[in-house]
């Protein structure tokens, strides 16, 4: 009990937590369990009674509660309600660390690190790779971009979350990596429902297809290390099969999804882009080769 | 050593395989390996000079080959070459069982089953989940489709060449479950590849994006036994974020690639499906809403 006192042990530090949707009452109750005096505020009161049946503290004003916290995050609905809640306590903020984990952009998060720098508070963006029941569980990851002294300070206080990842100074890094990892979750579970609705159309329920297809999520995933470095090199010796192969595969996906009538959208997109790095001479190599497609809009390529 | 001539034991069994691509060879490999007897025949039979050099006997035409096998295994580039291999069999292949293991459509498979009976052979359809290199390992998966019994006879058999599982009577399963499965593949490595496009153009390289995103690719592949059985009972509520959360994040997405320089056809694509499905009634939904559109094509939806 005596080591509470001690400045350099987390527990000590005051943390503040603004906005107390879902998620920032995970957030809070996150901390509260890891014994920090932690105060919240909310533009409607009443979200914030269970947090103080737990032993928050309930500031009156979103500057009283910026007052008394060493840590101020702010967990609120889109960029509009951060700068909302931040506007007014332009001032009260000199001296803190602030850590937004509003899901934005990268132009907004910049835009607040901006206007943080003038505040005279430091600013960390962060994107939170979980769901609000995974918080404070080793499950939960959330991603941080900004100053790094002002990261490795609060790291202990940050890792109550759940896993804490710095990214690099610019505050927009936690945006980019957020978007980017959505667009491979999104990417994964159309795949997914495209297989599923294909064999569902032969009489095979999605409930059977799910460990073959995370069998195969597995093999790809043990492949991405591979597949980074060839991007990372700009060269893409075929691993497996080559890009023809793969074409040819695509054209039976699609005679498969139009012989049994479910939608050959999705397929014939993937073919298009496939089809694409063939046209530009890339059919013997490897399926890597389409990252020369993503990096440069259709319009623009030579 | 005596067990080796019960004929209960499967080394007993003797193999055929036609087709010496470097799959057919990792196929008859390991087949040596586990000590079957290994008839091979290739077009062009110099390909058989290091299996020989292992044990294998090489036969000088196909009909001798399948002669020489309890069961006989094919494996060539495409389903003409199949026909091409195995049309001048016809009555050599009674009371064989034959396991195709070309790539293919399910037309094909079951075009090949309904000769096959003709023929009086038994007929399995199947497909590799493996590069030739992880053949004969724990790694490699292969799926069946057939009658059980031919199957069940031969499974020590085929567990020589890695995991098998059946999947049932009708032989089109195989290239079905084939196609769902490459599918998922692809969009999971569009999926890594346009993130990695996204943060190279932000100066992170793919391979610091590679950890990041097989922990998201863990997450998802989490939530798939939930979604699975939200598809199978037709019914999609959010277990995390809904429908228009994701859409409201996909714009993200686009506005970042547009803003770096990279392509955003890929996000636009992903946005317009979910748009649809929005547009439908689902923005209150899970993402597993979107297996009503792929179910049924664009043109033919209500």
């Amino acid at each position: 009990m005596t080591d509470r006192h001690r400045p350099e042990f987390p527990e000590h530090i005051t943390v503040t937590v603004l906005g107390l949707g879902l998620m920032g009452r995970a957030l809070a109750g996150a901390f509260l369990r890891a014994g920090h005096p932690t105060t919240v505020w909310n533009r409607t009161a009443a979200k914030a009674d269970d947090l103080v049946a737990r032993g928050a503290r309930l500031a009156g004003s979103a500057s009283a509660a910026v007052a008394a916290g060493d840590l101020v995050v702010v967990c609120v609905s889109d960029h509009d309600a951060v700068r909302a809640v931040l506007d007014p306590l332009a001032g009260g903020l000199g001296g803190r660390v602030l850590v937004n984990l509003t899901s934005g952009t990268s132009r907004a998060a910049r835009e607040i690190a901006a206007w943080a720098a003038r505040q005279g508070a430091d600013y960390l963006d962060g994107a939170i790779m979980a769901v609000p029941g995974a918080i404070g569980t080793p499950g939960a990851l959330v991603l941080y971009s900004g100053p790094r002294p002002a990261f490795e300070r609060y790291e202990p206080v940050l890792r109550r979350l759940g896993g804490a990842r710095y990214l690099g100074g610019d505050q927009g890094l936690s945006a980019l990596h957020d978007v980017a990892v959505l667009s491979l979750m999104w990417n994964i579970l159309n795949g997914f429902l495209q297989g599923a609705a294909l064999l569902g159309a032969a009489g095979v329920d999605a409930t059977t297809f799910a460990p073959l297809a995370r069998t195969a999520i597995e093999t790809v995933t043990g492949w991405l290390p591979d597949y980074a470095r060839q991007v990372d090199d700009g060269a893409y010796p075929a691993l497996d099969s080559t890009l023809d192969t793969h074409v040819a595969a695509m054209a039976h996906l699609i005679g498969e999804s139009e012989s049994l009538g479910v939608d050959p959208a999705l397929p014939r997109f993937v073919k298009a882009l496939a089809d694409r790095a063939v046209a530009e001479g890339h059919g013997g190599a490897g399926y890597a080769a389409l990252a020369e497609l993503f990096r440069t809009p259709a319009g623009e390529r030579p």
